[in-house]
């Protein structure tokens, strides 16, 4: 099959093996996948991956052992647990510690024309949800962690500190607790997807306000750190929503004084995010920058690594 | 009067000027102050504190303006707020940004014949605390604030991480939660004062644990946080006590992925330290590495430097 390898290099390979799947899972025929900051991280180093990268995808289950999911369209979680480990067995399956993850720990991923993934991973996309728009549920889902994790009320100061792909959902879906929020950001154009919608935003470099209760670090880098210390109130919270692969100098001085929570946060509730985009609360159309098809995977990376690039999507089928 | 200075180099000095005391101040004649970390790293370049150090004291009230407390044997809260900003003025006077700290921030300390504090900033000591007890009053109330940011309960898997002085005393407070408790440092020692009084100690280099509900670092070294996010468990709490002057290399990745939980954690409740000295829940003595007088302070700073050293005091009357 064709896929997008990543094995110290990113090769565009024409022969790669289809997936074999075991009983439990499913061999799912890729139409859409959408590249992620983490796709790039990974070309950087991040995580010592090597294989078929991609882990934001829509397809539709060519085989498997269920007759009722087969012919259906879907998405998939990214982990995918032991069932048995203690972890497993207390509900917090996305961080079993012998998970594989697609496209990121041990396990092919989605840059390809068929992926496999266990049954109980995958979730049936509504027929209102374009592909396009279903490519974005992952992403979406370690947006809507953020409010499994900490509750977020109208009289919360909210700031989203970075607008690339991570921070325009961030920020749309804390628009949805009503609370008091201002988006931050390099890149007036990007930020203007959220102005559209009525978010306030602002340009870093003319940004001046501090004192938020809570403020979300997308930026992928300890700059972003840095600024979430100077502008949170004393005992408020910064979550850290972006790995990277370079580790930074942090300024735990600044945690232990104003004694900040510091919350760490990863992959979330898919059914919350396919409600979100069923009931048409976040826009995704605008966040798009380009298809590319999956020959032209390499060139797409490049062009998702620019910075004014957005969502770029592999249209595999 | 006589003074530890600290102005680019630590300074005994015996004609500093007494504290002059404005209305609702008043003027305390220190017989006992104790050497903490904080006084070490000051002496190190953080915070580029210079003036009078030392913020742990126990003294009498010599002049104020309320009869009730004069003559009274008295600690004092070291952080001095405006009683005016948004922190003040919602019960968070420990943040207020324009606050002066006893012996840190712009604000001669203890290590003196005299200080000042504002009236209500002192505390009255029982009759049944011992002065060299009075002076792990601060530091055990900042244990003790542990207590008042996380719930610790019985079921609960905790490691404290570093046997210095402070570490020990959070280590017999988080005791009194009936917690899983273990202890880990470098020097058998010190631990053996934690093994004493029934609390599970482990030397470091012969520690494999993990699996934590909670990990105090009280290291005061960036390899302690590294040791925490290895043995915590996924979505568990960390909690870093200790302030350095020397910023560390943090493995941000690993708070993302592990989704956990950071809480800087700083000075805390008086009252309830003074309550757990009087009931005799917390062993002091054998924490007094030894005793100096003001005139060998500078030896004192060298001796509460070595790396074997516990609490240092200053007898000062």
């Amino acid at each position: 099959m064709r896929a997008l390898v990543f094995n110290n290099s990113l090769q565009y390979q024409i022969d790669y093996p289809v997936p074999h799947i075991s009983e439990g899972d499913a061999l799912v025929r890729i139409t859409h996948a959408g590249i992620c900051n983490t796709d790039l991280e990974i070309t950087k180093g991040y995580m010592g991956f090597q294989g078929v990268l991609g882990h934001e995808f829509v397809g539709v289950v060519e085989e498997c052992s269920d007759s009722n999911i087969k012919g259906k369209r879907v998405v998939g979680e990214i982990n995918v647990p032991c069932g048995q480990c203690m972890y497993c067995t207390s509900n917090m399956t996305n961080h079993c510690t012998k998970r594989t993850v697609l496209g990121i720990l041990n396990r092919d991923g989605a840059f390809a024309d068929y992926t496999s993934l266990p049954l109980d991973r995958l979730h049936v996309v509504p027929d209102s949800v374009s592909n396009e728009e279903a490519v974005f549920v992952e992403p979406l889902a370690a947006a809507f962690e953020i409010l499994e994790q900490i509750k977020i009320v109208p009289d919360d100061k909210v700031c989203v500190l970075g607008d690339g792909k991570l921070g325009l959902l961030i920020a749309q879906v804390l628009s949805l607790t009503g609370c008091n929020l201002t988006a931050v950001g390099n890149h007036s154009e990007k930020l203007s997807i959220l102005d559209e919608i009525g978010i306030k935003t602002k340009l870093l470099s003319s940004f001046r306000e501090n004192g938020f209760d809570i403020v979300v670090d997308c930026t992928g880098s300890s700059s972003g750190i840095k600024t979430a210390f100077q502008i949170v109130k004393a005992r408020g919270k910064v979550v850290l929503k972006t790995t990277v692969a370079k580790k930074g100098l942090i300024d735990t001085n600044a945690i232990v004084i104003k004694e900040l929570e510091l919350i760490g946060s990863r992959c979330g509730p898919f059914d919350k995010a396919i409600e979100a985009i069923a009931a048409r609360n976040i826009d995704l159309y605008p966040m798009i920058s380009r298809e590319f098809s999956i020959e032209e995977g390499i060139k797409a990376f490049q062009y998702a690594s620019k910075k004014d690039s957005l969502k770029v999507i592999l249209k595999i089928v």
